[in-house]
């Protein structure tokens, strides 16, 4: 089977990063590739490494330009993903790399991105109990935000077996800069970023809160929040989120650590580290792993759990192309790299 | 008046980093510089930025070496300040920026450091409550941790006025890799530290875990008990501390503002930023500051304080030079830069 | 004596650099801080580190705000000091730290730039031979580029005793991103800056170029042609220039190091260092220092002298304080760092 | 086919990147691994990117961990090859990634490395003319170095085409630290490498200069003279070469752009890039490929020619399992990414 493929913002960091692992999948014909006001320049003035595809020209992101592919990757801003996926059709995949089909409350939509609620997708993430199921055959997918992907990973065993009051989630992410996407802003410039750290979006506010209670609730009984912020940190790719919340009364390390064990021995991609050894981003880079550790401490009664992955490979690109698998009827690891690049 | 003033540990980054600041006191001589296996050595070689020191040769260690002086500053590692203290004499005032006097509880001391407890000595965090007296004319200063400082100035207004639960403090701090030492280490290594964010000393076993907690119980009847995890980040100086806390019933952020105004309102290091605007640890390179923002999180009912300051200045030689002002009867801010070096 | 100073163009890398230095200098009283677009905003939105000094508004750059100072610096983009400048009257000291009266040239100026040529000012580079005593008491001083200072002190002994070939000047310098100015571009991205280097302005058609030239011609007999390409490396600050020229017949080491060490003897900011040590960019961090090595490579006949500087103090807004204290009768040091800010 | 393979100093950089690179190939099965100090720990301990193989554990090196295998990979301190690979015998392939037996000239060797000279093997750059023959079917390889890979095909067309002046070459290479090994130096530290740019092995002492050389001389009449200096930049992999040199009499770009075209037009892995974009190390991060461009200074007669590559891969891991495909008699591109990570 070859699946004709089209990446709708190619442009971008997250067309970059589907077409890098595109690129090297064995069932995967790379069709158009289209720009909002970069179409018409080529791809590698946007993307040099990618070397083979550099003399590819942008097309106009348009339903017309994405018609006629088996898959259509959409990596657009916010508010542009409905119009397009409805003229595509049932019998195109649509997998939107984007944040429009991932919440299922409309009014936390609204009030975390404003504008009308497009509606909800299957949500990519197929470590979440039972939603590999629903991912496969599906034809249009949401991609999780990256933040919520490392957040979710890191708490949902602790949480679905109630060792952990899942009222009192704690999340604190550092970030590369990648993550903020490509457009030019000035705290994005390399002399703000080179030598710094800093904190936005603190005290709830940030977008991808609402969709990691998503993603926890319907696995525990009791109330879920999460206390998220996210820091800036310079490097351009990685995520490492420290999470930690109090634990349930004679919750030990060893049971902690038995249903991280449990919850991902079979999943393909993510990695419990050896007892000892805690996340480093770099050993993800450009891999669509996450790697984990946990503590319980004594003195606070707190369980702290570290992950770290790749915001734009099994935080984004990689993610979809994983979703893209299954929904295709493939081997879910094809064309999804097991080893980081580092140093 | 001008003291003569002596630094033993002077190749290491605290040493460096004193000579810088000293170098421009205003009434301060230079004198014997010391060093253990870099004795013989010119200060140039390890510290080529101390241009107008370059030449100097660096002494041995000793109390001999040290003696003749009215400051000392120890820079050395943890277990070697008291046997030097003691030798140089109650009419030397020696500031140590090791750990081995900060604790005051024994037990705390040998749990988390190991070894004989040397005891305690006035704590060099002047902006304490009723700190700063204790510090003047004192001849012995034990300077804090730069993880103690940074997480003690973020949490302690809320604390003292009973706007948090101060058994729940939550701190997460990302830092530049300065604050490990100068010795080389694996994990250290340049390749390894760039594009790379990672975790360590984490569920409580870090040792400036008791320090904190000793800043803040005096200033609360409640109990303390803070979770502490470092993130080392890819940069030389500088860290950043999100510390959070589930506050009381009926806190709002107006009541939160205002005591950390009031708290700092007289204090010449320490700056709450504009609303709106959040801490960068580039902003308080070089500088003896600490720049603070909050916010309440309405959905988690958490207070979220970010804190950035530079690890070797405020964290460290800035601090000490502080210590040093105020033992000496001198104006507290002398030679300590109030402007970081950005971008 | 205390001289009221302005600074047009505060908001930019110059701008704050400027303020950085000036908010310590013992004989400056600061005035008016002016901008283009970010008239109104106050100065801490735009340099957080300059605590002090954070809640100033910038003003309109205007003859209007900036009359009434006994100094204006100017750090403006290129063709805008002129009308300023003749506005302001001659009993204002004019300090630019842009390019439009740096090249004597007209017609390279027109080839290099575009546009009118301006004219020149007293070039603002102390350590050329004869300069110093033209910018005593001067009102009008061209600051030199980042990238000609360093590579006119790592060539000119060598040109100037005619111990090196003038007409085969070959300069690589590798910069950090604050040399591109503030202004975000799609090619200053953190996340394009960060773990990459990259080559510009190759083949002579850097702006910089005629200026080095300008500066060595008349320190020789010979032709002078340099070959210049810049480098863009993943750090804030620091150039690194790399130069190499082959050595007249006989020429030996020992010669070379006499020229340099005669010829900067009594500069108070340029160090050649001890032998065996070789410049890094790290060591002159916020300071007003350029480190100098040499070596002759026996088997090519090629002197290679490596330069350090940082491109906002040295490079710019340090020469410019240098030059300020020169024209006002100062003590040609005050305020400016001897020490660099390291690790 | 499918060949045993041996890694020796798998816990090095050039023996993790090999295995990235061998854990993709189809035709490999990776059997033993080894270490000197580090033998008896995990692989994971020294790479916890390359997750599916952290549990391996490294074994002694010697001839009897590393018998039995079709190829044996050598990623050794320099000297420790020639006796393993006597003992290997000739019907396993040893390919060796240090410098052993590099060189032809022995003279060169004694006074660039010391010690006894323990030969040459074919060397292995596929893109010289006539080498790719001599590496199919060769049963021992010598892997070229990172600067001499990178100068020789910035250099080769023009020297190949007497379109410059051989005996006045000028490379400025800038590097990422993984270049300089893994093991912990002072001036390796994160802290000294990050926001620092500095020059080492200046003046002709650097020992990849007599390699640059023997690679250009056979294919020009005239004499060759390479003057290089590396400098160390922060990131961690990746090298920048500026390579120059005066043009000969009457060489226009076009003529220069004319013989880089024909010499890599058929080569997999070196792309020209098109005209105004200059090549980024970042576009080639993890990638076995070399970007490329030129220009030609008419002001002072010379082409300038700059080429990027990843150290780790082309420089030294990709070019290995390069030599090995071809050794193996398998496709020549086989495991090699052509597309870079970025950003």
């Amino acid at each position: 089977m070859t699946l004709r493929v089209a990446v709708a913002g190619a442009s971008g960091y997250a067309g970059g990063e589907l077409l890098r692992l595109l690129s090297t999948h064995p069932e995967v014909e790379i069709g158009a590739l289209t720009a909002g006001g970069n179409a018409g320049s080529t791809l590698g003035q946007h993307h040099p490494h990618l070397t083979p595809l550099a003399g590819r020209v942008l097309e106009e992101t348009s339903a017309a330009t994405l018609a006629g592919h088996d898959i259509v990757f959409l990596a657009l801003p916010h508010g542009q993903s409905a119009e397009i996926a409805e003229q595509l059709g049932d019998n195109v995949t649509v997998i939107d790399c984007g944040a429009d089909f991932r919440l299922v409350d409309s009014e936390a939509w609204v009030e975390f991105y404003g504008g009308k609620h497009a509606g909800h997708w299957p949500y990519g993430l197929p470590e979440l109990p039972g939603q590999r199921e629903k991912l496969r055959g599906a034809n249009r997918v949401a991609v999780p935000g990256c933040y919520p992907t490392v957040s979710t990973l890191a708490l949902l065993p602790a949480v679905q077996a109630s060792l952990v009051d899942s009222a009192q989630l704690v999340v604190v992410a550092v970030s590369g800069t990648s993550g903020a996407g490509k457009g030019p802003k000035p705290n994005l410039h390399g002399a703000e970023v080179m030598g710094s750290a800093s904190a936005y979006g603190v005290g709830g506010v940030h977008r991808h809160t609402p969709e990691i209670e998503q993603n926890l609730a319907p696995h525990t009984d009791g109330p879920v929040s999460v206390s998220f912020t996210p820091v800036l940190a310079p490097m351009a790719r990685g995520i490492l989120a420290t999470a930690s919340a109090p634990v349930t009364e004679g919750t030990t390390i060893e049971q902690l650590r038995a249903v991280y064990e449990q919850a991902y021995a079979d999943e393909p991609f993510i990695y419990l580290l050896p007892e000892g050894q805690w996340p480093q981003t770099q050993a993800t880079l450009g891999a669509n792993t996450v790697h984990l550790q946990l503590a319980l401490d004594q003195r606070t009664g707190r369980a702290v759990v570290v992950a770290a992955l790749d915001n734009l490979t099994k935080g984004t690109a990689g993610a979809a192309v994983q979703c893209m698998n299954l929904a295709a009827g493939l081997d879910e690891t094809l064309a999804l790299p097991l080893v980081g690049v580092a140093p």
